[in-house]
């Protein structure tokens, strides 16, 4: 038997062109003599589609594309992932549904069982749990179908769900297994799913064809990486990550196992492909070409730069110098070398005199008070008018250049430098930062050694630095894993030897600035725990305040 | 025997200020002879605490005041929410838990069933669903004990859940039922909560206490009207909204029902005091005091400044005039007659200079193209640049005056006029924007007449009016309301009458701004389906575009 795996980037909601694909893969797969073709999770409509499931026209509209994929399976089998309406009142009105669709019949559908509810995922939010168990018989085989999460209840102590729907699949004894995904990318998550496939195996020892979507969603990044793995959970093919590709496997090849393929993955490689694919899917689906923005000659502006053009070539990336009475000589010598390198648009704007004229107009509202962060955020709002006005004339896209540990503690001006319609490096700390930079030169020296090595500066006032406000990075940013990602309290942050005092003032910071995160662009997703909808936290609250 | 219960107004995570606040209420039911005492939906922490509930040291203080609770118990039974920890490894780490606390002894923990997952709700985030149902015996009287959303699961022909907690608890023949809520506010929420306590007593016709929070979370606004029913179906009492109380009932009169109480609900003036409150206890909980926001003459801000001056006070709150060239004459006098009748502080700086020297700034990038909404998006991001300062310099938040038709449709700019920490009115469609205005002027003409008569106008451009981009809002708010709260798809609305290219128009403004509301600050929900949290739908995605 000859099994095909798509993996494909679709638009969510995109009925027309994510069918346009399909079709596509099943005429190709037709073509070298194919038996059967998967499709990952939800595949009709793109994965995750969120509320537009909860439009009855949205529904309508995806059954009508599992009609037309129905009218091809004369000679081939096809399954494919589609929202499907719970026949009964009780519960919830949809099932995450895999259809098993072969001689112009919907022969089976499987529902999925463990529905994620937890970070980024809601799937709770529109379905309906599966409770029955059944496997799929084609061509003398029994075929096990699950959906993403329903492989992952195994290997744990303490686990998620009280049911594991592959033990229930078991009892049917199945000759192979089949999971269509739509699993996001962080740079732990490739390992994990492999580790995962590979417990399964060491379980019940059959193939496991695994089909993951590409591409990414707004915030969210999905690297593909398919995989088939053999019954000696050896990996026997790998899809190549962040890019479309379909590929065939005899299935009994795939069973003795004999080709061995490696995978192995370099965690600020990833980080960097993922956030290029990121930016590039974002401005493509949204139908633009080009992005702006601000250059301060700092680090995150430039490594910001060198990812946009990287995905939308250096001709699509305007950068805008705005310096200011407090900007440094090497601001605008270190921006310039850095256009210089990339080949980048660039223009100039100095804001000094815009500034004064603010400060003019508010000094009879102000009198008699002293300076303080009210004339320093006047500054990047400044810009952020500019920015946005280019943009807005000229069609372009803001990018926003805030780290995530800037994002964290709030160091940042709202309708500033906190503005733009993405956050690239919203969840990549200022650490990873210098990580991302240095492999970027490790090739090519493409951004100035002057930008890695200058220590960090908003420059919104004279002499300013980063670490006059914050503890160093290589301080802050352990602290800050601990809390975001690693969800510790801060006694138990203390214990792992960071000083109290710094630890309560970073978890104080981080929480009185959820303000400022609800009002800031969507963030790129790269780690287990970003900023946006996967980090669900009140603005008014008084924990660790 | 006698029962209490207690609707407090808590703050998300503050464990010592709840805990005073229970305290003090038991304090009061023991003087009073009561013998049991029951809380709100996880009063201890607050409802909904959201991600805090994840991070185990939250989870530890929360238990730390249960015992604390517990030593008060000698004399009173006290019935109180707070998260449980699940005490097998399997499912999810926590339970939405109602603790029965008595004679120091925590009794029986019933664990909520039903977990609300929709809209605003993420209970299943959380909380493993309870399958076990058992009642408490209490000084001779058998007790249900149900959370929130495990009375709901009644009288729809479309259910949403599987199962029905109250049917369960009812084989153990309680003799009354008990319901501890966090129940948010919406204009059709309280007919609803009692339509189903009735529904359950007429299943089952024991009495209903139902107790819910009060107070606002961010967004989230929480009215209260904790309830007693009979078991005749009559409202015995009702709890005032929007307040905190506490009360007492004997036992043997709930059940005879002699006393009805009739709430009767206004629509416009429950969503008015529900702002109010949303307004007051976003600032209080903030610890500020002041509120800022910018005055154009039109409806939405006057609207805005009346809530803001009944909430925090007329003294707390400054109007900023800042009118432009485009600004009519009636702009300043409109702006001016609202502030003598408010007695709040004001401010003008006009913006006709700054705007020019933007326009000129950015004349060698923009030559040879035409004017277009970028000139028009420069007059309010100026504006903000205004407001920010004075609100960084002098501690105000700035109140988002835009109103719920303009944020679906995107009439308004991003980081000017959408910029502020509360949207008052983003909930709030213009049409109500001028029903509330009216209610308001009932008493005492606080509006002046013309904002209210005027045709709307964003004063950008000359001679500019709402009509001459979007359709009159008489059309637009109910196609608005059939698409965002009905969740209807284009056929079905145009099938209710519109007009097909204006229906059109209005869903694809609606997602195409997505990105807007993405930034925008927490809306204080009135409605079933509000902006922010509640509606959760894509960015980049190609849906009725």
């Amino acid at each position: 038997m000859k099994i095909a795996l798509a993996q494909l980037n679709f638009i969510l909601g995109d009925f027309e062109g994510n069918y346009g694909k399909i079709s596509t893969s099943i005429t190709q797969a037709i073509k070298d003599g194919v038996d059967l073709i998967c499709f990952s999770e939800l595949a009709v409509c793109g994965y995750p589609p969120r509320d537009f499931l909860e439009f009855d026209d949205f529904i309508a509209r995806s059954n009508g594309i599992i009609e037309r994929i129905r009218k091809q399976t004369q000679q081939i089998a096809v399954i494919v992932g589609a929202p499907a309406i719970n026949p009964v009142p009780e519960g919830k009105d949809l099932y995450n549904a895999l259809y098993f669709i072969h001689e112009g019949e919907i022969k089976f559908i499987q529902y999925k069982t463990l529905l994620p509810t937890y970070d980024i995922f809601d799937d709770y939010r529109y379905f309906e749990p599966n409770r029955i168990f059944d496997i799929v018989r084609f061509k003398g085989k029994k075929i096990a179908l699950t959906i993403c999460e329903d492989i992952w209840n195994i290997d744990n102590d303490n686990p998620l769900y009280t049911i594991n729907p592959v033990e229930e699949l078991r009892t049917h004894k199945p000759d192979f297994l089949i999971n269509a995904s739509g699993s996001p990318f962080d740079y732990q998550h490739m390992e994990e799913r492999l580790e995962v496939i590979k417990g399964n195996i060491r379980n019940y020892p059959v193939p496991v064809f695994y089909v993951n979507q590409v591409g990414a969603h707004t915030d969210l990044i999905f690297d593909g990486g398919s995989l088939v793995v053999s019954p000696n959970t050896e990996v026997y093919d790998q899809f190549p990550l962040f890019k479309e590709a379909y590929r065939a496997y005899d299935l009994d090849e795939v069973i003795l196992g004999r080709v061995r393929s490696c995978p192995v993955y370099d965690t600020i490689e990833v980080i960097h492909d993922a956030l290029v694919l990121g930016i590039k899917d974002y401005f493509e689906k949204l139908g633009f070409k080009r992005a702006i923005l601000g250059l301060s000659g700092g680090i995150d502006s430039a490594l910001t730069a060198v990812l946009a053009a990287r995905a939308l070539g250096p001709d699509n990336v305007m950068g805008v110098l705005m310096p200011s009475g407090f900007s440094t000589s090497h601001s605008i010598t270190d921006a310039m070398d850095l256009i210089s390198n990339l080949g980048i648009r660039h223009h100039t704007i100095p804001i000094g005199k815009r500034f004064d004229d603010f400060i003019q107009d508010l000094s009879p509202l102000f009198q008699g008070r002293k300076q303080d962060v009210t004339e320093e955020n006047i500054q990047p709002r400044i810009r952020m008018i500019y920015l946005m006005a280019i943009s807005n004339k000229l069609g372009y896209i803001l990018l926003n250049t805030t780290n995530k540990s800037e994002m964290a503690v709030g160091y940042g001006t709202l309708y500033g430098d906190l503005a733009g319609g993405l956050s690239v490096l919203g969840d990549v700390y200022k650490t990873q930062v210098f990580e991302l930079s240095k492999y970027i030169n490790r090739k090519e020296k493409i951004i100035p050694e002057h930008i890695i090595t200058k220590p960090p500066s908003a420059e919104l006032r004279p002499d300013q630095k980063d670490s006059d406000s914050l503890p160093p990075y290589d301080v802050l940013d352990p602290i800050l894993f601990q809390y975001i990602e690693l969800q510790k309290g801060p006694e138990e942050i203390m214990a792992s030897g960071a000083d109290p005092s710094t630890v309560r003032r970073a978890l104080r910071l981080v929480n009185m600035n959820e303000f400022k995160r609800y009002q800031t662009a969507p963030v790129l997703r790269v780690s287990p725990k970003a900023f946006g909808i996967g980090r669900r936290l009140p603005i008014v609250g008084k924990y660790l305040l």
